[in-house]
């Protein structure tokens, strides 16, 4: 069977993991070479498009399907298998239709997600609320961005853009959603970075932009009640699953080198790499670290799919249960995938390093995303947890 | 509420844990210095006897209170946290109910773990399989044992023995149920090592010691079937809670001391050593990994429990995922146990190393009790797994 | 020969190795029973006083041996690998000889210097900075101390005592070099930690202590010129070699059993311990961690000789630069001593914890000893020293 | 000044730091486009002819320099700090100078001495001895080298290559030194790895390639006595200092970063990024790490300069003296620069994933460089010393 061109397509919910897996197996093909190419992977989107998949989080009643967290997140850990790049864009995708579904009324984000189930719009980001350089201004009814915005990931290529600003008198943040179309927003090329090479994280310019008011998410707004602070949780998973999925594939193709390729040192008292003592003990660590990272992101994922049906319930406490869930497993999946896919060479060897394979994808994109934000402060937060009893505050990035 | 010299009794099966947090407060009171005594822990073995936490695991139907090998080895882990000697021998006492239900024959188990739940009986330890020195020779329709066993753990005191020996012809390993009091077996009180003081893991010597044939395990007889290869992963399981156990109670002792007793180093900025970011950064670990140890715990019991209600129709293949999730927590309890009985100092200071206090005996007691076997292996067998697809082998250990 | 009821005595620098190595084996063999007492260790200090190198770092001219720090630091570390009670003790006399020549002057320190080669005085510690509940009242020509004092290591069974006190005025830090029998001293046999169990670091109390002015160590006075700054160095020097003694000790501890005692696990291809993979891998870490350290150790020696033979020329920045090196070489003390005195068992498995090898001791002396000044402050030093080009500040701790 | 398109030259020895620097630093101009291209560095190669530092390590006598060891292999670690592909390939054109001497006979060294000097020739490598696939066989007075060769570094713009194939009827392995333009010898350009991106470390071709006797490294022979055995120790020695190199690079271009562009995190209580406390941290280890390294690498080196001086007289233990320094300090390079050059990122932040940056080049070269030999194994043979007192047995990797 040849996976190249071929369209795959979700039906029904079910379908997701089976058709995940098989536009993985497409990305797998080109992988390589879009991650030396850099810049938008438009035929790729193209397919995310048409499989549905953008819809999955959706409620069925809007035309989606419904899918839980756990589901999801699924499809982004399988993308990042074998391209984290598209897992990035996808994951956010579905984060910004959380985003307006917390950040919004529910007049607002029905439409939204039936628009995007009937149209297959990808939403892209143009949030950083650590960009401070985009001002917002009241006008006669409608809202005015002006300014720049840096880590603008999935913006290119994108039908709908959740946009940040600051508002010119109060400094208060504002989230708005808007079309990417809409004029005098300008997205530039510029990403060009040593990871996660293909999600277009560059730089936006908003010139006197237009937004309508009925498209401001300023009811409830962000992180204005323990539900709506889910948002930078949800964030986190996405990395969570980014990293965990990077770990499995960078793991797979290890263990397929070293299987096939890897030769027995001169100096072992083996016949096949397969029995080093020491290539062993590297792969029973790589599978201790995998399977503990799996358990803590089954559990955040479970705390976030409980607090997600809480819904506008939600108390602040049971908001920093599920903050801390995410925090344990975010530090674990930095540390994990890091690791491994520092690691996989010693398990491989020195001819592993030739470029053709291009090994060395899964440490760049992992040590470029895990940056995000600082893990020792997710460590911080969690020693406040373990030794003062306190929840992690709510903010953009816990 | 004095907790002194109070009896805590089971009476159905949701008491379980209340009653086993009861008896560890008991027990925490008095650990200092039992530690220090070593020797037999009579009273409060005689407090388990009461509680009727002996007939846990024993089916309902033969006196007992049907629980799950979660709710088991929670109670084992509850007195870890207080007191692993007593988790030990605790622990043990149900692996030796679980080997005569696995070795045995149901004639065989039934009728003991009617006496057992009836009479209170403790079962104590001289199985080590490791140590070769005991012969078994048969009679004319009885068996008999002679030679040494060591690190026989809670057989002092014990009503019933799990021995073991070799058989003088085949040299293969046979089984028995014994009354510890049978004539020709000799129990010394010479465990006197660093941890695990009140274990009684002493040596045992069988002078022509008359085993009647209705007591030999050989029907099916150990390590016969996948199900029966299930009591070394039982045995694992309570050594890993014991680990989990105490990792919590060094944890919560340490939290306690920072919280009230530990002072701002002089250098740092803040004014509270809970404030400290570098007791905070070491709490963090804490937490992270114990949060995993916990997880990968769960999942193993969980197995476990799948396993077990499969029973004799269980597969290699599916004892084979018992194991490795086994293992792989194993490893986990071993390296978080020992991490955070040697850190916890680093955040409670100088004066917590006062002998009063006797922190250092979290450490002692699982850098005595993760030698059972060598963690190595266990992480090479997670290696087998995640490189070759091969499952860990059945034996004593895995 | 028999070691026991010996009398080594040095007669010339050179045999400082030799006697302090044979001195170290007649400690050895009580080393065990002494760490289970706790207590004075009276006859061990009478053989060092007997030794004739408490006169070690005394100039020849003032009756002693002109010893380089690299010498008396080597015999601190011989000691420590048999018992670092007696290195702890040994080395904190000579550092307090070092006090009085830094803190006073020529006339104070060559009288001092003199009777103590003559009378072989043992000096003890009265002088922990962070105590601050003693206080010092100026008198008519003398001083008055008076409060309570902790941590006061070697205090018991010495001639001398340097003591601290707080000037009740002005809060500043006057030191005093006191016999220890003056009236109004009370030294508490109150020591019983879980390690470094026979340094005596228990509490004194001084009640309206009389101190001549000309015993007062004002002139220049302590951390009041870069040179004098150097005492808080020499002492992080002497435990510096002190963990790397113990390090040092328990590997040869270790080597010992492995070689004669531990067998082959049963999983393992190999027939002796000592063809383990994974026993090799965990030695081969040892001597990577101790050849680190003990190249560390020499380069902070050496420029701490170089900054004593600069004396009072000695600039803030050469001070800093023995600092760092100092720190440098106490974070990987720190580091090394925990973990090979936690990880030997793992090298010589479970019958090791067997109590009459009392193998913990090492840990426990360590665990103990390490918690001094926290060694996360000297890796933030070393921070300071690699981001911002700051030398560590000087303080009694760094 | 402007540093391109200059010439620096050694005149005396004690000029070689600092033409090193010069060239480091023009080197450093364009090592990141150089990263991206791979492929020959030509212009680079031909300025290190120019600057006489080929002749540093050939004694004066021959035209050379008469460098030290420690001189030699400090323009290594020099040229990694700014670009490790030219220290390996500039490390290695003295290896194979040594190996001349080593394996050679005086009349042969000593006429290729004051050839390379006098010509500025630079040698290159097509040794790789675990590459079987090239055949000798014996001619009429004559060898005939025919077959492939895998990592030929540095063999592309050679002049001369130190060659090696298999006796075609002993197996053993034969060693010559040739002309790189001898008829018969194709290199290819075939090097595209992750890492050392401009050491044409790719293949050869061998048909017929006629070697004079007079040109056969067979007298004495490699690895035919304790001194000619040094040479793997030499070749691991110009690794150990590359990798030094690489994390001293990385670490000033980090240092760099975080003072000049690094934001403190919303979430620290600092206002620069050079005051947050886990920052400081980080480079507080990177600081420890690279001086235990620094002094292992230099107790290394003066073993080897000992070594080098004892020469032919040098006795098997000896050998293993140096060879145990040399394996001690690789397995640090190896740890230690990995770790550097990956957290290197934790210090400076997301911003600083930039391509333009090219951070990521740090952890590529030494991931790929470590790859060599597995470190593993050098631990193991740190085990055999520590627990068996066995030295490293000679090989071409130990």
């Amino acid at each position: 069977m040849n996976v190249f061109n071929q369209t795959h397509r979700i039906n029904q919910l079910s379908d997701a993991s089976a058709v995940a897996q098989a536009l993985a197996q497409q990305f797998a093909h080109t992988a390589i070479e879009r991650d030396r190419q850099g810049g938008t992977p438009k035929d790729e989107r193209d397919l995310i498009r048409q499989s549905g998949l953008l819809s999955l989080s959706i409620p069925e009643e809007f035309g989606g399907f419904s899918a839980s967290w756990q589901q999801t997140l699924d499809v982004v850990r399988i993308f990042a298998q074998a391209d984290s790049s598209l897992a990035h864009v996808f994951g956010f995708h579905h984060l910004h239709l959380a985003s307006i579904r917390l950040f919004g009324n529910s007049a607002q984000w029905q439409r939204w997600y039936q628009l995007t189930a009937e149209k297959s719009w990808f939403w892209g980001n143009a949030l950083n609320p650590l960009d401070k350089r985009t001002i917002v201004k009241y006008q006669d009814g409608w809202y005015e961005f002006s300014g720049k915005k840096s880590f603008c990931s999935g913006a290119l290529d994108s039908e709908m853009l959740i946009a940040s600003g600051l508002d010119e008198h109060t400094g208060k943040l504002l989230i708005a959603a808007v079309p990417t179309s809409r004029s005098g927003i300008t997205l530039y090329h510029d990403w060009d970075n040593i990871g996660q090479r293909q999600t277009d994280s560059g730089s936006a310019i908003f010139e006197r932009v237009r937004v309508e008011a009925k498209d401001m998410l300023i009811d409830p707004g962000p992180l204005s009640t323990p539900f709506s602070s889910l948002r930078p949780l949800i964030a986190q998973l996405i990395f969570i699953n980014m990293f965990l999925g990077v770990a499995e594939g960078a793991l797979a193709e290890a263990k397929q080198y070293t299987s096939k390729e890897t030769r027995a040192w001169f100096l072992s008292d083996v016949e096949h790499a397969t029995d080093d003592p020491y290539i062993l003990r590297h792969y029973g660590e790589f599978w201790l670290e995998l399977e503990s990272l799996r358990l803590l992101n089954q559990h955040a994922i479970s705390k976030l799919q409980w607090a997600w049906e809480i819904a506008e319930d939600l108390t602040e406490q049971q908001r920093g249960e599920v903050a801390l869930a995410v925090a344990t497993a975010k530090v674990a999946a930095t540390r994990t995938s890091l690791d491994i896919s520092s690691r996989i060479f010693e398990v491989t060897g020195a001819r592993a390093t030739h470029a053709a394979l291009r090994f060395d994808r899964f440490w760049r994109n992992v040590r470029t995303q895990t940056l995000h934000d600082p893990v020792e402060y997710k460590l911080k937060d969690l020693g406040q947890w373990a030794l003062n009893d306190r929840y992690p505050k709510a903010s953009f990035y816990s």
